[in-house]
């Protein structure tokens, strides 16, 4: 017979067995944090109709869409979860109770250049809150606290997650009569980490054709920093000229007194007024995560509020506030810098049984009970020889092995070995069991992440 | 702005919220139980080469499949979770231990004609051993034992796992010098449920050119029922004629003797000889299993033993023995038959936090009191009423609800109300946040599924 050569497409992610134990960590977490703040799991169709995904048109999105046709119809991959959030709510609202809180965790699709580090099959990890007509600020104030408890019980420590409101960009540029320019002058500061405080200037001054002074003023205003306490003080001062500027100082304010209240570290968020986000879809508050130690990286979480989820499906006013986690990114970029944590459990199971008997009914109840326990066990009855069952618990990284021989089962005594000490007990069943299962608890107690 | 109407397409899956966290139930239910016997979980692209996923080609999956261009790449989407193991199996072989024990849950597509409860993105959960070169008989026997553990913990009990090997059906046939015709005498009798023995006889003896006396033989041989241990002493009785029927025999005894063993009920398996699978590609043992209330919906989980997982890819003999469980039609149908628990704990959240002052610190750090006890906690600061307050909670299900008024913070105490009796009762924080815990914990050990 002719073979054709296994491969997997380049820019998909396919991980061994290890690394997707890891992955699932992760998911884990994920699910559990956003279940905890009371987001109910949603799961859309990863094909949409394309006049559907498409709807708002145009972009750099439309190039990279995955755009087929199956019969009479014209479809498309989802490029995100906002789309098919927007269509489902719009789709559903009678039967939603709003504010309607959903989280997603799915794979997106974008046809990228392919380049290292860049995926056209992705996870995205969003949470969104949707409102009916209103939606209360104290949401912006939570959606970080989310970010916050996620990212520690990953074990990562050195991340900041930056917050700033639009209002107070846009409320700022008005009082300086710029509004009309206000979305490009904010494309051009969100470059200020790359490209520089002075060649940001030069663009506002020759690109936008900002008077000198116009663009000093913008560059002294995003220049404001210090403590959380400082900047909010610092934007007090320009209080009282401008109402859109007043409004996102108060939603500010809100979100950074409560924050801590939610049990977020002080040294893990901060006010950034260099934070706009490109997306003119936001209105006031705007997130980004960055991980302190690896700033090329750029933000591994980000969102904010915007005014209008669903206006290409609907007249209603749905305002919402929500964060995505590119997860496929962030995972490949901590195995890239080597934080995920070598030492987790990440074996197929906790207990290797090995029978050395003609008749297995003793191996097969030991397996059901240490089941029963909660504990992950694989019976292993291949005709190898011993030497090779070991080589598999090794390979395998398996960290118990039962051995199971004749004497063993007639005297109703295990001889466990454990495999990261080398160390070999002998027991009764549920003696070894109780001592498995509370080392297990331990090992499961790591966190994914370690930072060096 | 111009609307565009939402919609979902045809054939694919989107649950309300409530459905949802039953769908997450089963999908919860199917990864625990799938890691208990030693299983890792796999997560391969649903894009892949349409090279490699047609590599068998032919047939009706080639007319279903949705295939399109991007680039110059021919992609497709997969079909099923088999083919892409079968890829990723000889293209990691080097990086693996064997066997190989994986699980897989995840979406798969087929272009199938849309009619009710037929879905073209539905859910496949796969578990699947590979041996290298060859795999023990044992694994045969703990397949079934997974699909028990499975259905019980979904609270399902009037299901039977139906057990056959093609060894013992290809044996008989060589013994009747039908090897030739044996494919399609298996097909014939596949259709035994449906359209009845005569109509099988007369199909045998018209179609496939049988004499009547081996046609009435066969229908001797399927006509075997009994206990289990009844059709083995009759399949006993053909023993010592030919070597692969008594291959057969010692593989079906084996699995039956054992099952038990793992803990499975009898009237939840059957030898039923009458099983043979459509598939060439299995040569073993096979399984399906019925609703035992539903006949017509054929069998919701089945799969089998087979010997070249990957001859498409490798010259490497890797046989194996899986099972799949067509999770979306499953759903689907226990829908549509009322088996889906209307008591299971399906709201966003364990609790609602109303709070009532202006400063928002007390609620805000219960709620993450609550949260770090690893209850679901909402806390609800939108400018209502509070008539559509307690709206909220109905419509949402929400279990229970905190006020917390002036009076109530100042004192240190919350009142509590149970949404389903309709009881309110004060008391401190601790008190009723370990109040809520044990009635959630009990109401959690709900089953998802509950038969009438």
């Amino acid at each position: 017979m002719e073979r054709i050569k296994p491969r997997t497409l380049s820019g998909f992610m396919e991980l061994l067995p290890a690394q997707q134990q890891q992955m699932e960590r992760v998911m884990d977490i994920l699910r559990t944090t956003y279940s905890r703040y009371g987001f109910t799991p949603l799961d859309t169709p990863i094909i949409e109709a394309s006049e559907i995904l498409l709807a708002k048109g145009g972009g750099e999105t439309e190039k990279q869409i995955y755009r087929f046709s199956k019969g009479d119809s014209d479809l498309s991959l989802r490029f995100d979860l906002t789309v098919p959030l927007a269509k489902y709510v719009a789709l559903h609202y009678n039967e939603l109770a709003f504010p309607f809180r959903r989280f997603q965790i799915g794979k997106v699709y974008r046809g990228e250049r392919a380049q290292r580090g860049r995926f056209r099959e992705f996870y995205q990890a969003d949470i969104d809150v949707i409102g009916d007509g209103e939606l209360d600020i104290m949401n912006d104030a939570e959606i970080p606290a989310i970010i916050y408890d996620v990212f520690s019980a990953m074990g990562l420590k050195r991340f900041q997650i930056r917050i700033n409101n639009r209002r107070v960009l846009n409320g700022f540029y008005s009082m300086l009569g710029l509004t009309e320019q206000s979305g490009e002058i904010m494309r051009t500061v969100d470059k200020i980490e790359k490209i520089g405080s002075d060649m940001v200037r030069a663009i506002l001054v020759d690109d936008v054709k900002l008077t000198g002074e116009q663009a000093d003023e913008i560059l002294k205003f995003i220049a404001i920093t210090g403590t959380n306490d400082e900047v909010l003080a610092a934007l007090k001062g320009y209080c009282g000229r401008d109402a859109m500027f007043d409004q996102g100082y108060e939603e500010l304010s809100t979100v950074i007194k409560y924050l801590g209240g939610f049990g977020v570290a002080q040294e893990n968020f901060k006010v950034d007024l260099t934070i706009a986000r490109g997306l003119d879809y936001y209105t006031g508050t705007v997130y980004e995560t960055a991980l302190l130690d690896y700033p090329q990286i750029g933000s591994v979480c980000s969102g904010g509020r915007y005014d209008n989820l669903a206006e290409y499906y609907t007249d209603r006013k749905l305002p919402g506030v929500g964060i995505s986690i590119g997860v496929t990114r962030l995972f490949y970029v901590l195995g890239e810098q080597g934080l995920l944590n070598d030492a987790l459990n990440t074996a197929p199971a906790d207990v290797l049984l090995l029978p050395m008997t003609e008749d297995l009914s003793f191996a097969v109840s030991l397996a059901t009970k240490l089941r029963e326990r909660g504990l992950r066990a694989q019976l292993y009855t291949e005709n190898k020889k011993f030497k090779a069952k070991m080589n598999y618990a090794d390979k395998t990284k398996i960290p118990y092995v039962l051995f199971l021989g004749e004497d063993e089962v007639a005297s109703g005594v295990v001889t466990c070995k454990d495999m990261t000490t080398g160390e070999q007990t002998k027991g009764a069943p549920d003696e070894i069991i109780a001592r498995i299962y509370a080392a297990i608890r331990e090992k499961n107690a790591q966190k994914v992440i370690v930072e060096k």
